[in-house]
């Protein structure tokens, strides 16, 4: 990780993220089979796990149940599958967005093309729900319940998320407000990446004895303070840490929070050169256009406007994340769910 | 349906079809959130079940359940899962194939392009959970866990199945032989279509007092005849009762039983331009070629063997059926078990 002098040191936080990340990955590669057809199927399910992602999620599960007392081993198999839905999620995402890049090497349907993508994106759903089953082991039917629901609900929300955000670029729909923006990323990013982690990780940690649902403000906020940052990253990030084609979301068009912003900040000249620009199929866009989108943004201020909605966001996180964990036992867990808020927004990659 | 003279009348059979396809149907629409998003997701859910496929599944599920003894209604969350499962399947399958028509409409994604039609199959895999989970009301913990333990490896068959498939044309493996089309269509048409269903009904009938394991061969047989008869409907069946493009399977270089027989049985000349029809990918395949595959498949009595092949499928599974239910009492859905066989390698539709 590369801090820019005057921030927080992270690299306690580093050390645990890497270590329950390390942990949630192995406990993943434990449930894909070593049988045929290995290269069209099972060989290829480790590739994205294995790219070397932040693990926010398996760690916000663990360190979930963890800073409520639970021990990491209950909460294993359930971060495992949490992993191994999200990175369906993306090989299907980015197939959806025509996506080129992901983590610094080309996506999985650049690589074997469209029906090995679709299909090794079911097979990993599907392989997803055997840690859910062996939960059974250790924390008995009735929780094994509580998080098999709760995933259930995590893959529900994140397909509408993605339904909206895809009917956006489908339909050109240009006026999409701010708060379109939100409900569609609460959907698609805060249930995956922040809310479910959370509430399963507690609902392990306190064998269901603590309100889950007291979880998803916090939730919520982390998560969309993660996606705006996100956002900005796709546009001024490095991209040898940041692993995708810097300004790749203008190129596909995506209603990001800068292109929200400017869409109601530029002139009429400006909004009518916009919507031209998003009606232009991606293939038809030019390097000319999508610099012209960037200066703009840079011209009204959109990148700053984001900015600050990713950091007020974070303090509402932060004032949550207090609410929630501020009155349990001080330790190293409960530390690390401080600290990855701010650590989502003033991260580089 | 169209009989011709000499087959048996189906008009029992239909009926009890058409009622088990209906009861699961109302099942499954009731699970398909009336919510947002609409035009992109959950409206386009509907679409395939309801495009009057025949309803083998959920008619196999309940039949076995009632003729163990049990009840209906025991059964139908059951089937309308199996039946959102086999839809999704279709929707990607779809577009893993590059397929343009499906009961006679348009596919998936052909109407509503890529990324839709990926999410909307994700999205149907999703809800397919929520009957299994709701199972626990009627049947109880234990079999609701068998049940979707069941479903859940059909899941991943028929991912392995469509790995194989997907990998032949990818690298072009051209001389596939029998027993490999045997593996894959076991993989990806019979857990699917016969063995998940019989299996699944057969635990919800006896309360999994009967060993499932039983039904395995004759859900076998089952469905690699049915698999044979829809590789010959697909050459040579009446288009408007088919609903897909006549012939379409080889402009997908798809291997079914006639293509594979074909390879072996053509002369030099003949596998040398079937190898280089094979190897130019589709957009390049012409009319002139396909129709030359075509009156070879004739020529060499490619037809021929897979009716024949397809016969004696049907034959063993008759006697698989006649093994498993034959002890059962008499009664119509005993009677549909049997008869359901030959309906399927004589069926034109």
């Amino acid at each position: 990780m590369v801090t820019a002098p005057n921030r927080s040191d992270y690299s306690l936080l580093n050390d645990t993220l890497s270590e329950y990340r390390r942990a949630a990955l192995d406990t993943l590669l434990g449930y894909v089979p070593q049988k045929e057809p290995r290269r069209h199927l099972y060989d290829l399910i480790p590739d994205y796990p294995q790219r070397g992602g932040k693990g926010f999620r398996p760690a916000l599960c663990i360190a979930a149940c963890k800073a409520f007392g639970g021990e990491m081993r209950h909460a294993l198999r359930s971060a495992a599958a949490i992993e191994l839905f999200h990175n369906a999620f993306l090989v299907h995402d980015d197939l959806e967005d025509g996506s080129e890049y992901r983590r610094g090497r080309p996506t999985m349907h650049a690589l074997h093309g469209l029906p090995v993508a679709v299909n090794v994106g079911d097979a990993m759903n599907a392989l997803g729900i055997q840690p859910l089953m062996d939960n059974r082991d250790d924390l008995g039917s009735k929780i094994t319940w509580e998080v098999l629901i709760e995933i259930e609900r995590m893959v529900r929300q994140s397909a509408e998320g993605q339904a909206m955000e895809i009917g956006w670029v489908r339909d050109n729909i240009c006026d999409v407000t701010y708060d379109d923006y939100l409900r569609m990323t609460l959907k698609k990013t805060c249930w995956y990446t922040c809310i479910t982690p959370l509430r399963v990780g507690t609902i392990i940690g306190t064998r269901g004895r603590f309100d889950a649902n007291e979880l998803d403000r916090f939730g919520f906020y982390m998560g969309a303070a993660f996606q705006t940052q996100d956002d900005i990253l796709n546009l001024v990030g490095a991209p040898d840490l940041y692993g995708k084609e810097i300004g790749g979301d203008i190129w596909e068009g995506k209603r990001t929070v800068m292109l929200i912003h400017l869409y109601g900040a530029v002139d009429e000249d400006g909004r009518e050169r916009l919507t031209a620009f998003l009606s232009t199929p991606r293939t038809g866009r030019t390097s000319a256009d999508v610099a012209w989108v960037m200066s703009e943004m840079e011209r009204w201020g959109s990148i700053e406007f984001a900015r600050s909605q990713s950091r007020q966001l974070a303090g509402a996180a932060m004032r949550e994340c207090n609410r929630v964990f501020g009155p349990l036992a001080d330790g190293p867990d409960k530390r690390f769910l401080f600290d990855i808020v701010t650590y989502m927004v003033e991260r580089e990659l």
